[in-house]
């Protein structure tokens, strides 16, 4: 394999991780590292101070460098970092899912430009392989559905509300002292980081373009432990589901929320910080892939496994690979939510009354919405019950009219919870 | 990408499945298919019947063809074709797993000499993607251990005698029926066929040569419908296990047969006709590849995907990826099953007296044996008790002389089945 000489941006967990990972390997030389504070002490056995620089460009501009590995991530400065880079003929392995997912369509045309390749298998889902897949042996097939699970500090804490009836915020609590959550949780649990993740994946498996923008995105926080044991008793558990699929009139339909998914479904059994994506599509059929979708050593994994595939490449040829380069010209035509069909679970707040469940049904009826369940989950100390709801499929615009409806009625006081069903 | 012009030999139904998916690719031409039978009726519409022939040489002889795809399966006459295309300088795309696990040395030896590439994700876990992405992005990682679902008509046999309570007979039968099973299903339940696919994996998984003959290999033939509902008792599926493993001394444990899966673990949790692939490295950890094993249109997917891989790499080189290259120069040095240490399940037939846990006690700790489990399952009627004993790790000829030892006692008629535990 061809030497390669490399240079880091970036040393948090994921750059350590790619440092101590790329010590086995003698044909990749590591010439540089940008980090925020040299000075800071680094927890390596016999490391090289003199390798940092507090200035990035002295990667992107030096030219014993043939390959940059951006691991710092957020948008600035990476972005122009890697556009210096790439007008410098480097080749890019990034783990940055959120610059992908906003400037992935820029970046790739500079990369082709630049007859230079940009991999990017550590920006989705840590060390599961699912990018170069999709991009060389699945490539034959005509991707149709992704559902997945693209969020571990998520997962980790629903699995927890789940096992120990927890609330959110003390679930939260726990994960955030077991470093599974961030002080500022919100980019995991808002789901900013599945919507980056979902975008890029819906992007290469669709083969066009998907806009960040238009994907409907909604977080975990407002999952009550009520809502987890009733979804346990009908036999579901609530996952945050990242999700893309092709629609018959060629229409893409992408989003991110908490979902129901039936117990026997593979993404119900996906507990603690583990991440797992299923894939449908035309001859394969379904295919699930599961394993650590963060952390050091599996992002590590893809990072360095991107960086043997471009010593490999340019062992062969100095052309890079067609097939690794990501250009998508079509742009995805992305419906809103309101046009989606789910099925959906209510949790409803409602005066303890013998009427309540005929007006529930009657303004599900008017919005040609079929209730599949009803069930009264009990009798709050203020004599209001709680009635949980599982439609039939419907359209998201209907349901929201109805919701609009019931809150208009007399006896309905509150309309606690709404997510989609996935079976 | 480049146009290719391809020759398939075989056409059943993953040669037509193949052909079927073929049509959908303006770059690939097919130029001539070899059958067995020129004059039968082929289930595809509008087919051109000139395509077809009886002698396989006009496809590995042709200057035409730069690709032969081989989906006839078995060592004769695909070893003396394929061995005829790769001097030819043709490239090879194989689904057959039989000859690349018995002959696969002889070939990939040839394929490095010509500079054409084999390659063969088909032959592993029909649809699934495993061998591409181990040979690529994954290739940073030291795999230590794979765990594998490789055989779908076993797991289908398996699945059903367990929801159902039937016997090994008639759960195959229905197999037989429904198409899961063939007529002789020698191949799949004796594990030979998961033999063949864990020789391949484990070759390019720890990058040595396993020898086939070493493969220790129990099919699932002798499991009865008690062993299932024992296992199922004690929190366990039995699963035909295809399983690899490098040794703390380097040494590497290859070997299929029926094992106790807790059910907590993912494999445990694969159903029906589904293959799975549980696979252990550093710094990846671990991951999970589900997905259909077998079919016409999975295995199109692999071989399809295979194809155009070949098509992307001989349009940016004429040189063939090195890392798409399967050549092992290292021998693994396999143990025997004897010097494998596993925790077990003993399924016991004993007279119905007080004294016989005493015995199988006493020769367990005579013999190394740490018992973890031990449960009466039930008076026959012939007033024998049937006994089952879960031990913690042992080794496998301590083992072997235990049962030895118990089948000398009085008290101890008969041994109904051992396995092996995973947890």
């Amino acid at each position: 394999m061809k030497n390669l000489k490399v240079g880091i941006i970036g040393f948090g967990t994921v750059g350590t991780g790619v440092y101590k990972v790329l010590q086995n390997f003698n044909n990749i030389e590591i010439v540089k590292i940008a980090v925020k504070n040299i000075n800071k002490k680094r927890d390596i056995e016999n490391f090289n101070y003199n390798l940092l620089t507090d200035n990035a460009e002295e990667i992107v501009n030096n030219p014993n460098i043939d390959v940059v590995i951006e691991v710092a991530g957020g948008v600035n400065p990476a972005l122009d970092l890697l556009k210096i880079a790439i007008k410098n003929k480097k080749h890019i392995v990034t783990a940055n899912k959120e610059l992908l997912a906003k400037h992935g369509s820029e970046l790739f045309s500079l990369a082709k430009e630049n007859k230079i390749l940009i991999l990017y298998e550590a920006a989705v889902a840590g060390g599961i392989p699912i990018i170069m897949p999709i991009k060389t042996i699945l490539c034959a097939n005509k991707i149709t559905k992704i559902a997945a699970i693209l969020n571990g500090t998520t997962n980790y804490i629903l699995t927890k509300m789940g096992e120990k009836d927890l609330s959110y915020d003390v679930a939260l609590k726990q994960a955030q002292e077991l470093g599974y959550a961030e002080t500022d949780p919100t980019g995991d649990v808002e789901g900013f980081d599945a919507a980056y993740k979902i975008a890029i994946l819906a992007t290469i498996s669709f083969n066009k373009k998907v806009d960040i923008n238009k994907i409907y995105r909604e977080g975990i926080t407002k999952i009550t432990a009520q809502d987890i044991k009733s979804a346990k008793e009908l036999g579901y558990r609530i996952k945050l589901i990242a999700m893309g699929q092709v629609l018959s009139d060629g229409k893409i339909d992408v989003r991110v929320h908490p979902m129901l998914v039936a117990k026997k479904h593979l993404l119900a059994k996906i507990n603690n910080a583990t991440n797992s994506i299923m894939l449908s599509g035309y001859p394969v059929g379904d295919l699930v892939l599961t394993g650590a979708g963060a952390g050091a050593e599996p992002t590590a994994s893809s990072v360095v496994g991107d960086l043997l595939v471009i010593a490999s490449e340019l062992e062969s040829s100095n052309n890079p690979l067609p097939q690794a380069i990501c250009n998508h010209s079509q742009i995805a035509n992305q419906i809103n939510i309101g046009d989606t069909f789910n099925e959906y679970y209510i949790a409803i707040n409602a005066s303890n009354n013998p009427g309540v469940i005929g007006v529930i049904g009657t303004i599900c009826g008017k919005n040609n919405i079929n209730i599949s369940t009803i069930m009264q989950k009990g009798i709050n100390e203020d004599n209001t019950a709680e009635i949980v709801v599982i439609t039939e499929v419907s359209k998201e615009s209907d349901i929201q009219n109805a919701l609009k409806e019931m809150l208009h009625s007399d006896c309905i006081k509150k309309i606690d919870n709404l997510l989609r069903v996935m079976n």
